[in-house]
Protein backbone atom coordinates (compact mmCIF):
# COMPACT_ATOMS: atom_id res chain seq x y z
CA UNK A 1 0.00 0.00 0.00
CA UNK A 2 1.14 3.36 -0.98
CA UNK A 3 2.28 5.46 2.54
CA UNK A 4 1.92 9.05 1.25
CA UNK A 5 2.66 11.82 4.48
CA UNK A 6 1.86 15.48 4.35
CA UNK A 7 2.89 18.00 6.58
CA UNK A 8 2.07 22.08 6.23
CA UNK A 9 5.06 23.99 7.96
CA UNK A 10 5.55 24.74 11.16
CA UNK A 11 4.44 27.96 12.56
CA UNK A 12 5.94 30.85 11.18
CA UNK A 13 6.82 34.63 11.79
CA UNK A 14 4.16 35.28 9.78
CA UNK A 15 1.59 33.17 11.23
CA UNK A 16 2.08 34.66 14.46
CA UNK A 17 1.75 38.12 13.20
CA UNK A 18 -1.77 37.34 11.36
CA UNK A 19 0.04 38.67 8.20
CA UNK A 20 -0.52 37.44 4.70
CA UNK A 21 2.78 35.72 3.64
CA UNK A 22 2.01 33.62 -0.02
CA UNK A 23 5.37 33.75 -1.76
CA UNK A 24 7.12 35.76 0.91
CA UNK A 25 10.39 33.75 2.35
CA UNK A 26 9.45 33.87 6.02
CA UNK A 27 11.08 31.85 8.91
CA UNK A 28 9.86 28.92 10.88
CA UNK A 29 9.50 30.76 15.24
CA UNK A 30 10.72 28.97 17.52
CA UNK A 31 7.57 26.94 18.18
CA UNK A 32 7.11 26.04 14.33
CA UNK A 33 10.75 24.49 14.62
CA UNK A 34 9.48 22.66 18.15
CA UNK A 35 6.72 21.58 15.83
CA UNK A 36 8.86 20.20 13.21
CA UNK A 37 10.89 18.32 15.47
CA UNK A 38 7.76 16.72 17.34
CA UNK A 39 6.29 15.93 14.08
CA UNK A 40 9.43 14.30 12.86
CA UNK A 41 9.53 12.50 16.45
CA UNK A 42 5.91 11.15 16.17
CA UNK A 43 6.20 9.90 12.83
CA UNK A 44 9.68 7.85 13.61
CA UNK A 45 7.77 6.21 16.63
CA UNK A 46 4.92 5.02 15.14
CA UNK A 47 7.45 3.57 12.36
CA UNK A 48 6.17 5.69 9.59
CA UNK A 49 9.09 5.62 6.78
CA UNK A 50 10.12 7.44 3.67
CA UNK A 51 11.90 7.12 0.79
CA UNK A 52 11.48 10.12 -1.12
CA UNK A 53 10.54 13.78 -0.17
CA UNK A 54 8.77 16.70 -1.87
CA UNK A 55 9.01 19.99 -0.53
CA UNK A 56 8.49 23.97 -2.02
CA UNK A 57 11.36 26.84 -2.53
CA UNK A 58 10.19 28.21 0.40
CA UNK A 59 12.17 27.85 3.65
CA UNK A 60 9.30 27.39 6.13
CA UNK A 61 8.68 24.01 4.50
CA UNK A 62 12.21 23.35 3.74
CA UNK A 63 13.56 23.68 7.63
CA UNK A 64 10.54 22.01 8.64
CA UNK A 65 11.40 19.15 6.73
CA UNK A 66 14.96 18.89 7.55
CA UNK A 67 14.12 18.98 11.24
CA UNK A 68 11.50 16.20 10.79
CA UNK A 69 13.83 14.23 9.02
CA UNK A 70 17.09 14.87 11.36
CA UNK A 71 14.67 13.94 14.10
CA UNK A 72 13.81 10.70 12.36
CA UNK A 73 17.56 9.93 11.22
CA UNK A 74 16.43 10.52 8.05
CA UNK A 75 18.15 13.43 6.85
CA UNK A 76 19.99 11.07 3.77
CA UNK A 77 16.72 10.90 2.05
CA UNK A 78 16.67 12.58 -1.35
CA UNK A 79 14.56 16.11 -1.46
CA UNK A 80 12.85 17.75 -4.20
CA UNK A 81 12.06 21.39 -3.88
CA UNK A 82 9.92 22.83 -6.23
CA UNK A 83 8.03 26.36 -6.75
CA UNK A 84 4.81 24.36 -7.66
CA UNK A 85 4.15 23.41 -3.91
CA UNK A 86 4.75 26.68 -2.51
CA UNK A 87 1.79 28.41 -0.40
CA UNK A 88 -0.65 30.37 -2.53
CA UNK A 89 0.24 33.91 -3.81
CA UNK A 90 -1.51 36.15 -2.00
CA UNK A 91 -0.96 39.33 -5.09
CA UNK A 92 -1.49 42.66 -3.21
CA UNK A 93 -2.28 41.38 0.14
CA UNK A 94 1.11 40.28 0.98
CA UNK A 95 2.98 41.56 4.38
CA UNK A 96 -0.58 42.99 5.18
CA UNK A 97 -1.44 41.64 8.65
CA UNK A 98 -5.60 40.95 9.05
CA UNK A 99 -6.39 44.01 10.73
CA UNK A 100 -4.87 46.09 7.93
CA UNK A 101 -6.76 44.75 5.33
CA UNK A 102 -9.56 44.62 6.75
CA UNK A 103 -9.50 48.49 7.64
CA UNK A 104 -8.20 48.45 3.78
CA UNK A 105 -10.57 46.48 2.39
CA UNK A 106 -13.50 45.93 4.34
CA UNK A 107 -14.14 42.92 6.50
CA UNK A 108 -16.40 41.32 3.57
CA UNK A 109 -14.26 41.86 0.71
CA UNK A 110 -11.17 40.31 3.01
CA UNK A 111 -13.85 36.99 3.82
CA UNK A 112 -14.39 36.68 -0.23
CA UNK A 113 -10.47 36.48 -0.70
CA UNK A 114 -9.65 34.30 2.25
CA UNK A 115 -12.78 31.80 1.61
CA UNK A 116 -13.68 32.21 -1.93
CA UNK A 117 -12.48 29.43 -4.49
CA UNK A 118 -11.83 31.39 -7.41
CA UNK A 119 -11.54 35.18 -6.86
CA UNK A 120 -7.92 36.25 -6.59
CA UNK A 121 -6.95 39.21 -4.63
CA UNK A 122 -5.62 42.18 -6.21
CA UNK A 123 -2.38 41.32 -8.40
CA UNK A 124 0.89 42.60 -6.62
CA UNK A 125 2.27 46.27 -7.47
CA UNK A 126 5.33 45.81 -9.83
CA UNK A 127 8.22 46.81 -7.93
CA UNK A 128 6.83 46.51 -4.72
CA UNK A 129 8.43 45.94 -1.71
CA UNK A 130 7.32 41.87 -1.90
CA UNK A 131 7.62 41.77 -5.84
CA UNK A 132 9.77 38.55 -6.30
CA UNK A 133 10.39 39.51 -9.86
CA UNK A 134 14.19 39.81 -9.19
CA UNK A 135 14.57 36.98 -6.92
CA UNK A 136 16.36 34.59 -8.71
CA UNK A 137 15.22 31.11 -6.90
CA UNK A 138 11.97 31.70 -9.48
CA UNK A 139 14.05 32.41 -12.84
CA UNK A 140 12.27 31.42 -15.84
CA UNK A 141 9.18 30.73 -13.83
CA UNK A 142 5.93 32.73 -14.78
CA UNK A 143 5.42 34.14 -11.04
CA UNK A 144 2.13 34.82 -10.57
CA UNK A 145 0.53 38.21 -9.85
CA UNK A 146 -1.58 36.90 -7.74
CA UNK A 147 -3.56 33.57 -7.20
CA UNK A 148 -7.07 32.35 -6.06
CA UNK A 149 -7.13 28.75 -4.49
CA UNK A 150 -8.09 27.42 -8.02
CA UNK A 151 -5.33 28.93 -9.34
CA UNK A 152 -2.98 27.31 -6.72
CA UNK A 153 -4.28 23.75 -7.23
CA UNK A 154 -4.47 24.52 -11.27
CA UNK A 155 -0.31 24.26 -10.82
CA UNK A 156 0.15 22.10 -7.82
CA UNK A 157 -1.71 19.16 -9.38
CA UNK A 158 0.19 18.82 -12.74
CA UNK A 159 3.66 18.84 -10.31
CA UNK A 160 1.56 15.55 -8.27
CA UNK A 161 0.70 14.05 -11.68
CA UNK A 162 4.28 14.21 -12.96
CA UNK A 163 6.76 13.74 -9.86
CA UNK A 164 4.69 12.47 -6.99
CA UNK A 165 1.93 10.24 -8.18
CA UNK A 166 4.70 8.34 -10.06
CA UNK A 167 6.76 8.00 -7.35
CA UNK A 168 4.16 6.41 -5.78
CA UNK A 169 3.02 4.10 -8.12
CA UNK A 170 7.12 3.10 -8.05
CA UNK A 171 6.21 2.21 -4.24
CA UNK A 172 8.10 4.91 -2.90
CA UNK A 173 7.24 6.05 0.31
CA UNK A 174 6.74 10.04 0.18
CA UNK A 175 6.90 12.74 2.37
CA UNK A 176 5.66 16.36 1.11
CA UNK A 177 6.39 19.29 3.40
CA UNK A 178 4.44 22.30 2.12
CA UNK A 179 2.07 24.92 2.69
CA UNK A 180 -1.36 25.06 3.79
CA UNK A 181 -2.83 26.31 -0.16
CA UNK A 182 -0.78 23.87 -1.77
CA UNK A 183 -1.65 20.49 0.55
CA UNK A 184 -5.57 21.89 0.41
CA UNK A 185 -4.86 21.61 -3.51
CA UNK A 186 -3.96 17.64 -2.75
CA UNK A 187 -6.11 17.08 -0.12
CA UNK A 188 -9.35 18.67 -2.54
CA UNK A 189 -7.97 16.00 -5.17
CA UNK A 190 -7.12 12.74 -2.91
CA UNK A 191 -10.59 13.26 -1.40
CA UNK A 192 -12.78 14.94 -3.83
CA UNK A 193 -13.53 17.57 -1.47
CA UNK A 194 -16.24 20.12 -3.51
CA UNK A 195 -14.72 23.64 -4.39
CA UNK A 196 -17.70 25.39 -1.80
CA UNK A 197 -15.74 23.01 1.09
CA UNK A 198 -12.38 23.36 0.52
CA UNK A 199 -11.54 26.66 1.56
CA UNK A 200 -13.06 26.31 5.15
CA UNK A 201 -10.74 23.24 5.30
CA UNK A 202 -8.31 24.20 7.81
CA UNK A 203 -4.60 22.72 7.70
CA UNK A 204 -2.83 22.74 10.63
CA UNK A 205 0.79 23.15 11.38
CA UNK A 206 3.67 20.39 12.04
CA UNK A 207 0.83 18.02 12.61
CA UNK A 208 1.66 14.70 9.81
CA UNK A 209 -1.59 13.81 7.81
CA UNK A 210 -1.26 10.02 6.78
CA UNK A 211 -2.97 9.25 3.62
CA UNK A 212 -3.93 5.50 3.17
CA UNK A 213 -4.21 4.79 -0.69
CA UNK A 214 -4.99 2.17 -3.33
CA UNK A 215 -2.58 0.88 -6.17
CA UNK A 216 -4.40 3.24 -7.78
CA UNK A 217 -3.88 6.01 -5.72
CA UNK A 218 -7.21 6.65 -4.43
CA UNK A 219 -7.96 7.25 -0.45
CA UNK A 220 -8.57 5.52 0.92
CA UNK A 221 -8.75 6.94 4.66
CA UNK A 222 -7.28 10.19 5.63
CA UNK A 223 -6.31 10.87 9.70
CA UNK A 224 -4.04 13.15 11.86
CA UNK A 225 -1.28 10.55 12.77
CA UNK A 226 -1.58 12.33 16.40
CA UNK A 227 -4.87 11.21 16.47
CA UNK A 228 -4.18 7.33 15.97
CA UNK B 1 34.29 30.55 -15.41
CA UNK B 2 33.14 27.29 -13.51
CA UNK B 3 32.61 28.25 -9.89
CA UNK B 4 33.92 25.52 -7.77
CA UNK B 5 33.41 25.29 -3.47
CA UNK B 6 34.61 22.46 -1.68
CA UNK B 7 34.00 22.26 2.24
CA UNK B 8 34.32 19.76 4.65
CA UNK B 9 32.08 19.31 7.17
CA UNK B 10 32.63 21.16 10.21
CA UNK B 11 33.62 19.46 14.12
CA UNK B 12 31.84 16.49 14.59
CA UNK B 13 31.49 14.50 17.59
CA UNK B 14 33.93 11.96 16.79
CA UNK B 15 36.85 14.70 15.36
CA UNK B 16 36.50 16.16 18.88
CA UNK B 17 37.12 12.56 20.65
CA UNK B 18 39.98 12.07 18.14
CA UNK B 19 37.91 8.37 16.84
CA UNK B 20 38.07 6.93 13.56
CA UNK B 21 34.37 8.57 11.80
CA UNK B 22 34.41 6.49 8.33
CA UNK B 23 30.71 6.25 7.58
CA UNK B 24 29.51 6.14 11.27
CA UNK B 25 27.25 9.32 11.09
CA UNK B 26 27.99 11.21 13.71
CA UNK B 27 26.55 14.75 14.28
CA UNK B 28 28.33 18.25 13.70
CA UNK B 29 28.86 19.94 17.55
CA UNK B 30 28.30 23.07 18.58
CA UNK B 31 31.20 24.07 17.20
CA UNK B 32 30.82 22.80 13.81
CA UNK B 33 27.23 24.25 13.76
CA UNK B 34 29.22 27.56 14.05
CA UNK B 35 32.03 26.96 11.67
CA UNK B 36 29.04 26.22 8.95
CA UNK B 37 27.34 29.07 9.53
CA UNK B 38 30.68 31.13 9.53
CA UNK B 39 31.21 29.49 6.65
CA UNK B 40 28.09 30.38 4.43
CA UNK B 41 28.07 33.67 5.66
CA UNK B 42 31.77 34.51 4.56
CA UNK B 43 30.91 32.82 0.86
CA UNK B 44 27.68 35.46 1.17
CA UNK B 45 29.58 38.40 1.83
CA UNK B 46 32.10 37.68 -0.70
CA UNK B 47 29.37 37.14 -3.44
CA UNK B 48 29.84 33.52 -4.11
CA UNK B 49 26.37 32.12 -5.07
CA UNK B 50 25.53 28.50 -6.20
CA UNK B 51 23.53 26.50 -8.66
CA UNK B 52 23.73 23.02 -7.72
CA UNK B 53 25.31 21.05 -4.90
CA UNK B 54 26.51 17.96 -3.62
CA UNK B 55 26.83 16.07 -0.37
CA UNK B 56 27.51 12.71 1.25
CA UNK B 57 24.30 10.39 2.75
CA UNK B 58 26.17 11.56 6.44
CA UNK B 59 24.69 13.82 8.20
CA UNK B 60 27.72 16.13 9.14
CA UNK B 61 28.10 16.66 5.64
CA UNK B 62 24.31 17.30 5.25
CA UNK B 63 23.75 19.37 8.03
CA UNK B 64 26.87 21.75 7.02
CA UNK B 65 25.52 22.41 3.81
CA UNK B 66 22.05 22.94 5.14
CA UNK B 67 23.30 25.37 7.92
CA UNK B 68 25.87 27.39 5.36
CA UNK B 69 23.06 27.31 2.73
CA UNK B 70 20.25 29.06 5.02
CA UNK B 71 23.32 31.75 6.54
CA UNK B 72 23.37 32.22 2.52
CA UNK B 73 19.63 32.74 2.16
CA UNK B 74 19.78 29.77 -0.32
CA UNK B 75 17.89 26.94 1.09
CA UNK B 76 16.09 26.57 -2.25
CA UNK B 77 18.80 25.04 -3.90
CA UNK B 78 18.50 21.56 -5.31
CA UNK B 79 21.16 19.13 -3.22
CA UNK B 80 22.10 16.16 -4.42
CA UNK B 81 23.47 13.08 -1.94
CA UNK B 82 25.02 10.32 -2.70
CA UNK B 83 27.36 7.94 -1.13
CA UNK B 84 30.26 8.21 -3.54
CA UNK B 85 30.91 11.31 -1.39
CA UNK B 86 30.92 9.49 1.93
CA UNK B 87 34.09 10.01 4.18
CA UNK B 88 36.79 6.79 3.84
CA UNK B 89 36.00 4.04 5.35
CA UNK B 90 37.90 3.03 8.19
CA UNK B 91 36.99 -0.49 8.44
CA UNK B 92 37.82 -1.91 11.80
CA UNK B 93 39.43 0.76 13.17
CA UNK B 94 35.65 2.65 13.02
CA UNK B 95 35.04 3.73 16.48
CA UNK B 96 38.12 3.59 17.98
CA UNK B 97 40.16 6.51 19.03
CA UNK B 98 43.43 6.95 18.33
CA UNK B 99 44.85 6.17 21.70
CA UNK B 100 43.40 3.01 21.87
CA UNK B 101 44.30 2.31 17.95
CA UNK B 102 47.79 2.67 19.23
CA UNK B 103 47.83 0.75 21.69
CA UNK B 104 46.26 -2.12 19.90
CA UNK B 105 48.17 -2.15 16.54
CA UNK B 106 51.37 -0.19 17.58
CA UNK B 107 52.24 3.54 16.04
CA UNK B 108 53.98 2.45 13.21
CA UNK B 109 51.25 0.19 11.64
CA UNK B 110 48.42 3.57 12.89
CA UNK B 111 50.38 5.73 10.97
CA UNK B 112 50.57 3.31 7.74
CA UNK B 113 47.12 3.11 8.06
CA UNK B 114 46.67 7.02 8.14
CA UNK B 115 49.23 8.43 6.00
CA UNK B 116 50.10 5.36 2.94
CA UNK B 117 47.65 5.71 -0.04
CA UNK B 118 47.07 2.34 -0.70
CA UNK B 119 47.42 0.38 2.70
CA UNK B 120 43.77 -0.23 4.08
CA UNK B 121 43.38 -0.85 7.94
CA UNK B 122 41.66 -4.28 8.63
CA UNK B 123 38.42 -5.38 7.80
CA UNK B 124 35.19 -4.62 9.98
CA UNK B 125 33.54 -7.29 11.50
CA UNK B 126 30.35 -8.40 10.28
CA UNK B 127 27.73 -7.82 12.77
CA UNK B 128 30.20 -5.65 15.21
CA UNK B 129 28.90 -2.37 16.60
CA UNK B 130 29.59 -0.02 13.57
CA UNK B 131 28.67 -2.62 10.65
CA UNK B 132 26.52 -0.67 8.72
CA UNK B 133 25.29 -4.03 6.59
CA UNK B 134 21.34 -3.23 8.07
CA UNK B 135 21.31 0.51 7.43
CA UNK B 136 19.07 0.87 4.58
CA UNK B 137 20.99 3.88 3.33
CA UNK B 138 23.34 1.78 2.11
CA UNK B 139 20.82 -0.71 0.40
CA UNK B 140 21.82 -1.71 -2.63
CA UNK B 141 25.28 -0.69 -2.31
CA UNK B 142 28.52 -2.91 -1.88
CA UNK B 143 29.51 -1.23 1.18
CA UNK B 144 33.11 -1.81 1.62
CA UNK B 145 34.32 -3.50 4.22
CA UNK B 146 37.00 -0.87 4.73
CA UNK B 147 39.19 1.65 2.46
CA UNK B 148 42.84 2.68 1.33
CA UNK B 149 42.57 6.36 0.19
CA UNK B 150 43.19 5.05 -3.12
CA UNK B 151 39.98 2.80 -2.79
CA UNK B 152 38.21 6.11 -1.71
CA UNK B 153 40.04 7.67 -4.68
CA UNK B 154 38.20 4.58 -7.35
CA UNK B 155 34.80 5.79 -5.89
CA UNK B 156 34.55 9.64 -5.59
CA UNK B 157 35.76 10.31 -9.32
CA UNK B 158 33.33 8.33 -11.06
CA UNK B 159 30.52 10.37 -9.33
CA UNK B 160 32.71 13.25 -10.00
CA UNK B 161 32.64 12.35 -14.01
CA UNK B 162 29.01 11.35 -14.20
CA UNK B 163 27.67 14.04 -12.08
CA UNK B 164 29.76 17.12 -11.10
CA UNK B 165 31.73 17.97 -13.65
CA UNK B 166 29.05 17.78 -16.04
CA UNK B 167 26.86 20.35 -13.95
CA UNK B 168 29.97 22.58 -13.98
CA UNK B 169 30.54 22.24 -18.11
CA UNK B 170 26.79 23.20 -18.44
CA UNK B 171 27.49 26.13 -16.58
CA UNK B 172 26.05 25.39 -12.92
CA UNK B 173 27.66 26.63 -10.19
CA UNK B 174 28.59 23.55 -7.94
CA UNK B 175 28.85 23.89 -4.51
CA UNK B 176 30.57 20.32 -2.24
CA UNK B 177 30.22 19.62 0.99
CA UNK B 178 31.93 16.29 2.20
CA UNK B 179 34.78 15.10 4.34
CA UNK B 180 38.30 14.74 4.61
CA UNK B 181 39.34 12.10 2.34
CA UNK B 182 36.25 12.65 -0.41
CA UNK B 183 37.35 15.37 -0.75
CA UNK B 184 41.21 14.78 -0.68
CA UNK B 185 40.31 12.85 -3.88
CA UNK B 186 39.10 15.54 -5.58
CA UNK B 187 42.07 17.47 -4.84
CA UNK B 188 44.76 15.25 -5.35
CA UNK B 189 42.47 15.03 -9.01
CA UNK B 190 42.45 18.46 -9.79
CA UNK B 191 45.38 19.85 -8.36
CA UNK B 192 47.54 17.00 -9.73
CA UNK B 193 48.82 15.71 -6.44
CA UNK B 194 50.97 12.73 -6.60
CA UNK B 195 49.84 9.60 -4.22
CA UNK B 196 52.98 9.92 -1.69
CA UNK B 197 51.82 13.88 -0.95
CA UNK B 198 47.53 13.59 -0.88
CA UNK B 199 47.74 12.05 2.35
CA UNK B 200 49.97 14.77 4.13
CA UNK B 201 47.49 17.02 2.71
CA UNK B 202 44.90 18.28 6.03
CA UNK B 203 41.75 19.48 4.58
CA UNK B 204 40.49 21.90 7.81
CA UNK B 205 37.03 21.69 8.72
CA UNK B 206 34.05 24.30 7.38
CA UNK B 207 36.67 26.31 5.61
CA UNK B 208 35.53 27.28 2.34
CA UNK B 209 38.13 26.24 -0.22
CA UNK B 210 37.75 28.01 -3.97
CA UNK B 211 38.45 26.48 -7.19
CA UNK B 212 39.68 28.58 -10.68
CA UNK B 213 38.82 26.29 -13.17
CA UNK B 214 38.89 27.04 -16.92
CA UNK B 215 36.64 25.53 -19.25
CA UNK B 216 38.00 22.50 -19.62
CA UNK B 217 37.57 22.17 -15.61
CA UNK B 218 42.01 22.02 -15.11
CA UNK B 219 42.42 24.08 -12.08
CA UNK B 220 44.04 27.72 -12.62
CA UNK B 221 44.01 28.43 -8.65
CA UNK B 222 43.17 27.07 -5.42
CA UNK B 223 42.72 28.57 -1.99
CA UNK B 224 40.90 29.04 1.10
CA UNK B 225 38.37 31.80 0.90
CA UNK B 226 39.06 32.87 4.55
CA UNK B 227 42.74 33.72 2.63
CA UNK B 228 41.56 36.15 0.10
Amino acid sequence: MPTLVLIRHGQSAWNLENRFTGWWDVDVTEKGAGEAKAAGELMAARGLDFDHCFTSLQMRAIKTLNIALEAMGRLWLPVEKDWRLNERHYGGLTGLDKAETAARYGDEQVHVWRRSFDVPPPAIETGSLFDLANDRRYAGIAIPPTESLKDTIARVLPYWDGRIAPALKEGQRVLISAHGNSLRALVKHLSNIPDDEITGLEIPTGQPIVYDLDDNLAATDRYYLSER
